[in-house]
C-alpha cells in the first residue's frame, strides 16, 4: 500500500467527479484526504443530492446543468466520469471539449470495450482520456457510504488502445497510484474478457441463487448462502447496464458455468465421488489462485 | 442471543464429542463455559490429534479406540457425533447401545433424511437418538478453529421421526438452545429439501464459479468474487459426502439453476433490459428474505 507522503508530487488541485455515488464519492474523500486535490467539483444531475454532499464535506463545489459542468471541466485538472457504464462515454464526450489543455478526464467504469470504442470514435485531434476501471466497491450505492480508504491496495486496470498519448496513460494511471492502487495496463477487450469471470458471472450467479430462496427456507441459510449471494443485493438498474455492456463474454461464462454445473449433476446422478471430489478440488483450486494472487 | 444464566437447568454433565473438529471442538468449548457440561470426552480416530486437543484444553478426555470409545458413551449423559455425513449413521450405531438409561445421543451432520433412517432401522427399542443440524461452521476445519461462541443467535434444526420420543426430542432442542441457539422441529426430508436451496447448491454453485478462475485473472477478481466463491474452500470430501447424501434435492435444485442461467443468458442475448432488471430484481428480493428472516 502506498502512503501519501510518497506521492506527493502527483497533483491534480482541482477535481471533477461525474457521479458522487460510493465511487465518485470516495475518490472525492481519497484525494483531499492524502493531498492529491486541493479542491473537489461534484458534477450531476440532482442539485439537491449534490447539495447535501457538499453539506456533507464529500465535495467542494457542484454543478448541476450542461452550463455548470462545463464550467467545472474547463477548471479542472483532472475529470473522472463515475457515471453507470451506459452513461459514461456520453458524459466523456460532452465534457472532453470543455477541458484546458494538458488536462486529463478518465472513468470508472465495469466495463471497457463499449465505452473506449464510443469514445475514440467521438473525438478528434489529441485525446485527453483513457478508460480505468478501479477494482473496488461495495454493494452499498450513494455517496453516504464513501470511503477515502476504499482503494488502498486494490487493483486499478487502465486500457489504453494504440493512439492512447502516452502522458495520458502514465499520468493517469499516476492518479490512480497516488489513491494507493496496484495499476495494470490491459486492451479494454482483455479487461471485459477478465471481468466476465471475476466479476460479472459471479454476479448473475448469486442473483440466480438467491432468487431461488423461499421465505420458508430463509430462516435456514447460514453464512454459507450469505456470503455467495451477497453481491445480489447490488442495484439492478447498475448491473443491467453492464450485462448488456459486456455481452458475449458473459454469455460465454455463462454457458461454461452451466456446463460445470451439469458435470456436478452427472457426477451426482451416478453416485461417482471420484468425480464429485475432483470437481470440488477444481473448485478448491480457483479459489486458492485467488488467495495466492498478489 | 440466551444468556448462560438462563439456562442452568439444561445440564449433561459429561458430555461425548465424537469427531473433535471446528464443530466439535467448539461444542466442547460452548457446552464448558457455559456450565451445561463440566467434562467432555472426545471421540475419535487419531490419538496423537485428540492428545493435542486434550493438552491444548478443547477436551478433558479421550477416547482412540473401540473399547474406549464404548467406555466414554456409557459415562456420558450426552453423545454428540460430528463426524462426516457418511459415518454419523455408524457411529451412533456404534455407540447407542452402550448408553447408561436416560442417556441421550444426537449428531451435527449438514444432512438427516438417510442418517435419521438408517439410525431408525438400526436400533430396537425406545431410542435415544434424535437427529439435529446447528447451522454453523466455516470453511476452516479442524478444532484449532474452535470458537464457543459459534453457535450464538444461529438456528439448530432438530429432525424427529415419528417415534422419537417425546422426551428426546426436548431435551436435545433444550441442549441447543442452551448453547445460544433458535431451535427448529421439522421432518429429516423437509430438512435436506430446505438445505439442498440454502447450503448445497450455494457450494456446487461457488465451486463451479471458482474452478473457472485462470491464474492470469485472480489478480482481477475484488471483493465479489471473494464472497461468492468464499465456500469453495471446504473440504472436499465433506462435501463429496454431503452431495451423495442428499442426491434428488440438490439435482433439482441445480436444474432450477441451470433454468435461471439460461433466462439470463436468453434475456442478454435479447438485449433485452426489462427482463434482465426483472431478473436481477428476483434475485434482490431473494437476498431480502434472507435479510428479513428472524
Amino acid at each position: 500500500v502506498s502512503s501519501p507522503a510518497l506521492n506527493t508530487a502527483v497533483r491534480f488541485p482541482t477535481l471533477a467527479v461525474v457521479g458522487v455515488g460510493l465511487i465518485g464519492g470516495s475518490i472525492a474523500s481519497a484525494t483531499r484526504q492524502r493531498g492529491i486535490a486541493d479542491r473537489v467539483i461534484g458534477i450531476g444531475r440532482s442539485r439537491e443530492r449534490l447539495a447535501d454532499a457538499v453539506r456533507a464535506g464529500v465535495i467542494d463545489a457542484l454543478a448541476a446543468d450542461a452550463n455548470e459542468s462545463q464550467a467545472a471541466a474547463a477548471e479542472a485538472d483532472l475529470v473522472i466520469v463515475c457515471t453507470p457504464v451506459d452513461r459514461i462515454a456520453d458524459d466523456v464526450l460532452a465534457l472532453a471539449p470543455a477541458l484546458r489543455a494538458g488536462s486529463l478526464i478518465t472513468d470508472a467504469g465495469s466495463t471497457k470495450g463499449a465505452i473506449c470504442r464510443t469514445v475514440q470514435c467521438g473525438l478528434t485531434g489529441s485525446i485527453p482520456f483513457v478508460g480505468s476501471h478501479p477494482l473496488a466497491g461495495s454493494e452499498k450505492g450513494g455517496w453516504e457510504h464513501a470511503d477515502a480508504s476504499l482503494f488502498e491496495g486494490r487493483v486499478c486496470v487502465v486500457t489504453p488502445l494504440d493512439d492512447t498519448p502516452p502522458e495520458v496513460l502514465e499520468r493517469v494511471s499516476a492518479f490512480w497510484r497516488a489513491l494507493g492502487m496496484r495499476v495494470r495496463h490491459m486492451s479494454p477487450d482483455d479487461h471485459d474478457r477478465a471481468l466476465a469471470v471475476t466479476s460479472h458471472l459471479p454476479h448473475l450467479a448469486a442473483a440466480a441463487l438467491a432468487s431461488l430462496l423461499t421465505n420458508g427456507e430463509a430462516e435456514l441459510a447460514a453464512s454459507g448462502f450469505r456470503d455467495t449471494t451477497r453481491v445480489a443485493a447490488g442495484d439492478p438498474d447498475l448491473w443491467t447496464a453492464i450485462f448488456l455492456q459486456n455481452t458475449e463474454p458473459v454469455l460465454d461464462q455463462a454457458s461454461l458455468l452451466i456446463e460445470q454445473l451439469r458435470e456436478f449433476q452427472r457426477a451426482i446422478r451416478q453416485g461417482d465421488a471420484g468425480r464429485i471430489r475432483q470437481l470440488l478440488e477444481e473448485g478448491r483450486e480457483g479459489r486458492q489462485r485467488l488467495d495466492e494472487a498478489p
